[in-house]
């Protein structure tokens, strides 16, 4: 019916969980903004896209060739911890407990998606690594098959440097979960990592 | 951590029904899309917010001065579908079993929200009625207690007008929907109206 409205209406459906009646509504809440405020939102949406550079140590999303936790001189160089990608720093800079450099690989091992390990950052790793500064790799990744494969091959392929120690995160029952309704494995990792009390 | 990216994400957070996380989530989407894709979203954004204007005369969104509903000759000029908001008209018009005009309120009457009659483009309405070309108007607006209030200004601000008809969509069971679930004003409402089968 109207032109400008199918096409911001299009827009908005090519992103995400985002439908046709989502976008529509997400269109016709543009007209309570002011033209001004809505090019604020499309600029800043575009100055991100076109300028986010990716840090050349870690791979993890930045304004700078090197991002400001790499650049952070107070921050442990010794360790790294791995994650799948970028919303995950975030979530563990969130804790406020991690004071150890980041590695974010891309995405996983998955040969049903066609993503290899060439796919992922996993040699930029191994260079960090042999330059001898690291000397623990804190695997985080998530607990799906792909997630496993892809800690299995790195940890694989970090032996091959040697001298470091590896570790990955603890699996167990998270805080406010209930034992009842946890999965068999997790309650099996959780057993067997249990830690001493007194 | 990164500016351009927390820019990015208070932005899209602006948006109805999007919190932090989703914004999160949409913007690493954009990721994933070349920066020229972007580019032609916001600039189909930008373009919708600056050049979107209302029909004159009957305040449906539109390209030009009047929307294309109005203008087209075939349409049924004598005939009046008053509604709440844009949206409504395109549900309608998914119909495709309505060959009349509209017109949109751009609301309705909330003494809660400080929307009154003015509020609204109820004075247009009667300007077009006196123009003497309607002879029905259709109230196609919400059942909630702000939508029956509406209804009932309308309806009597038409009556001074005279000499045209003024209906209200049916109220009833819709399809698809269970008798045990409705309510008992749905139920009573379309016990009263019911028709003749045979």
């Amino acid at each position: 019916m109207s032109k400008l409205l199918d096409d911001a209406v299009a827009e908005f459906s090519r992103l995400p969980g985002i439908g046709r009646r989502t976008a529509m509504r997400l269109a016709l809440h543009l007209l309570r903004m002011e033209p001004s405020e809505v090019g604020a939102m499309t600029g800043a949406i575009d100055r991100f896209r076109s300028n986010i550079k990716y840090c050349r140590l870690c791979n993890n999303l930045s304004d700078e060739d090197i991002c400001p936790v790499c650049a952070d001189e107070s921050r442990d160089k010794t360790t790294v911890c791995v994650v799948e990608q970028v919303s995950d720093v975030l979530s563990i800079e969130n804790t406020r407990q991690y004071k150890g450099l980041y590695h974010v690989l891309g995405g996983v091992i998955s040969p049903m998606q066609g993503i290899g390990p060439s796919d992922l950052k996993i040699d930029l790793l191994l260079d960090n690594v042999r330059r001898g500064v690291i000397r623990e790799v804190i695997l985080a990744i998530g607990t799906t098959v792909e997630g496993e494969t892809t800690q299995f091959y790195i940890a694989r392929r970090l032996s091959e440097t040697g001298g470091i120690k590896v570790t990955t995160i603890a699996r167990g029952i998270g805080f406010g979960d209930e034992i009842e309704y946890a999965d068999d494995l997790t309650i099996a990792h959780a057993l067997h990592n249990r830690t001493v009390v007194k």
